[in-house]
């Protein structure tokens, strides 16, 4: 405590010392530093910051099996998800710096422990690294984690092993915000194009967008970033609700959270369909009654349907006049969804948050299959491969509304959907951002809704950082959440 | 051992009581069923014996992490996996009846632990059950398998997960069949075409075939069965080595290689490539010069580019006149296929052992990407799921030419080729089963290659069964082939 600065500017330097979980030691490193090389140099304290954090070396790794028992409420229940415990398969980097790095992939809970497990053995990768070893080649990072000769005979690069790759990056890239003091989506938006492009894999997407075309798109963009940021920060980035209509709700509920959610300012509220054709058509008419012809309303079948299925139960759900239709059918079927879009026109079709890898998406681009693309921050390899699908969505022309609720992802996905305006498609027209009203309490720097719209955070990091108290509480099969229950809760523990 | 048969007869009617693993206390209940029913029924053993066996019920599920140390000989090395341990997720399914059902799932080494844990967790769907509740509805089988509530979103359809439940799906097929007295050929050829389109999951490919069209092309093949299966119990389905021309071989030892091959009768050679161009073409060269031009010889680039780089590639090769190029890129890549087979004409397209259920083989098949449809029977959900992938290829007339190799790959294949000869392709036209020479040691009722065609096998059962010593011996990590092993190869352990 001795150090070049005094405590009130040392707090003031790291906007928040708790966040960074500053031991003593990295106090008296970072005073040594200042006290060293620059005595003056509070004048510029971030660039100092950075350049001792850019040495952090990853000392250990932390995995928890982390899940939320919301089937009780059913919450998040849908005509397939019938009963959610919104889970992560969490890690922690912790540094010889005194920060660390938070990660999450979100889960629905049986199977969380084979992520973990994935991620367990994934981040070996990272032990005893610099965090700069993996910053400046973000995309060979990526590489050796997808590209284990044996392990990704199990994908390659779908399901369990890669939500644990996006755990893992997403991981790093909050450890690498954090390191240089700015949230993800200011650390993105700052990055030089060059930068950008670096953590992206063009392996199998290049037939759709080159290295060059991406730099294009981010180069021209780079100029009326202070203008839309200054939007942003007045306005938020729009967004809509999915907490009133989820499947197993009553009718009455149903109106009561729509009336509830006008009145905080909402304009855009998603229903759950795929039920009997009729129920679907009625719980729509009664959101309709309740939030007029003026709101948007989208409808969301969680892949219930065939694509024969998805074309007439579309075509019937026009009558609601849908924003668009989601999952309508397999989320693995490209040319199913491309022959529903022109089916069902003019209905427009979403989908993307069970779309395993950016090869699908592009896809999904290359055959005109879909209006809207919801991208994941956790279904594919975290920020590196969302990047690249932030990327083909502009240059095909097909704005970007991620999917968030669960755990974590509203938290994560508001930066993806703010770098996208800054540096990418530059644009809000038809661009909103799922939100769902549950388990944020349990973030360190929680997702802000005002009206209707994200509100732009500012705490370094990628904002999935989730409390110690809440990290002990829900971890399974031992915390204090999980230990009430009876045993057959306890999937998968038997 | 005081039945009403000799011991002789039961042997007979067992085929191979070692097989069967009959315990005394079955023994016996099969000699009470023979004494009570039906005292000279020893005329028709095998329907009382199938009476009999179809009350079973399945008391336990035993689940092995078995691995094989393959990487130390570089066998099965490609451009992509560099270093497979072949390994298997193996399960025992323990009946009242002392009759057990093998299945496995084949994996490369690392990460076969996760397939192991989702596999226990899937099983608890057969404990207790009688094979009948199971067999009586085969795709509601498959359904609460791939549609737990919470575990599909780890997929869905894809990835560990679906591996687990084919090594399932694969296990109960062999119960099956052994319950049956007859291989899993024979069972599925004896079935009606209506309890064949029972045992599959139309909801996603019913746009590419109804279940009326599976139904029409089941019932046309009935007739002329006999006369097939007399042609390939004669001469055997025809089939391709893979052995000559790892990656890893040096030029001598692939010419050593194919003499040797040449002088066993095989016709057709696999050669993988996805090197140094100049580097795949010489060794393509000294194939050729090997096999001669009138040898099949098909070329493998185990997904290593992207598509422009793969029209690219395969323009060149097209010099060895190759029977067909193989994944030539993603597997995820439908388009990209497409692509490529159009603008690499007329080079055939192969692709599909990493294709991962049968939504994406619909699409290759709708988007005419491939000429060479290559099943695997465990990359989808076991039998099932290759039941509509083999009616789909029928309908769009392209000829299954199933991946094998592996450790248990070629057992399981035989039986999905000949079913698809005597009921569903009815042809052998530019058909040949992959065939490579590794492990077969380790099978109870290992395939029988003569003069390069795979023998029609007689035991009941499915063949994946492994040996109770080979089990023991390389089950990871504590069987005797791991303890010998340094610690770095016991991965995922430490």
């Amino acid at each position: 405590m001795n150090g070049g600065v005094s405590l009130a500017t040392r707090v003031l330097l790291f906007s928040d010392a708790k966040h960074f979980s500053l031991t003593k030691k990295s106090w008296e490193s970072y005073n040594s530093t200042l006290a060293f090389g620059r005595p003056s140099s509070i004048i510029m304290p971030c660039s100092v910051l950075r350049m001792h954090l850019r040495t952090i070396t990853i000392t250990n790794v932390r995995v928890i099996d982390l899940r939320f028992p919301t089937s009780r409420e059913h919450i998040g229940s849908d005509a397939v998800n019938k009963d959610p415990d919104y889970s992560a398969a969490y890690c922690i980097l912790e540094t010889d710096a005194g920060i660390e790095g938070h990660g999450l992939t979100f889960t629905l809970g049986r199977g969380t422990d084979l992520v973990v497990r994935a991620l367990e053995y994934l981040s070996r990768v990272v032990h005893a690294r610099t965090l700069k070893s993996i910053t400046d080649d973000l995309n060979a990072f990526y590489l050796q984690l997808s590209g284990d000769t044996q392990f990704r005979w199990l994908g390659p690069e779908k399901g369990v092993i890669h939500l644990a790759c996006a755990a893992l990056l997403n991981a790093v890239w909050d450890l690498y915000a954090k390191a240089e003091g700015k949230p993800v989506w200011k650390l993105l938006a700052e990055m030089t194009p060059e930068q950008i492009v670096s953590a992206i894999d063009f392996r199998y997407i290049s037939d759709a967008i080159t290295r060059d075309e991406a730099l294009d798109i981010l180069r021209r963009n780079k100029q009326d970033q202070p203008e839309r940021l200054a939007y942003l920060e007045a306005h938020g980035y729009p967004a809509y609700t999915t907490s009133s209509g989820w499947f197993g709700f009553s009718d009455d509920k149903i109106r009561r959270l729509c009336r509830e959610a006008l009145a905080e300012g909402w304009s855009s509220f998603k229903l759950k369909v795929g039920g009997d054709a009729e129920d679907d058509l009625r719980r729509g008419r009664i959101m309709r009654e309740e939030i007029g012809w003026q709101a948007h309303m989208m409808v969301d079948a969680n892949q219930k349907w065939g694509v024969d299925e998805a074309i007439e139960r579309t075509r019937q759900l026009g009558e609601l006049n849908p924003w668009w239709m989601e999952e309508p059918t397999s989320p693995d079927d490209i040319l199913g969804h491309a022959r529903i879009r022109r089916e069902a026109a003019p209905t427009r079709i979403a989908t993307g948050e069970h779309c395993h890898n950016s090869v699908m998406f592009k896809q999904l681009f290359q055959a005109g299959a879909i209006d809207v693309c919801q991208i994941d921050s956790c279904r594919v390899a975290g920020i590196n491969e969302n990047l690249a699908i932030l990327l083909m969505a502009a240059k095909f022309g097909v704005p970007v509304c991620p999917h968030a609720g669960g755990v974590g992802l509203c938290e994560y996905v508001q930066h993806l959907s703010i770098f996208d305006f800054l540096s990418v498609s530059c644009s809000l027209e038809n661009r909103v951002i799922e939100y769902v009203g549950h388990l944020h309490e349990h973030f360190y720097d929680p997702v802000t809704i005002r009206r209707g719209c994200y509100m732009v955070p500012s705490k370094p990091g990628y904002s999935g950082e989730i409390l110690p108290a809440s990290l002990q509480e829900f971890s399974f099969p031992d915390g204090a959440a999980w230990k009430e229950q009876p045993r057959e809760l306890s999937a998968l523990q038997a």
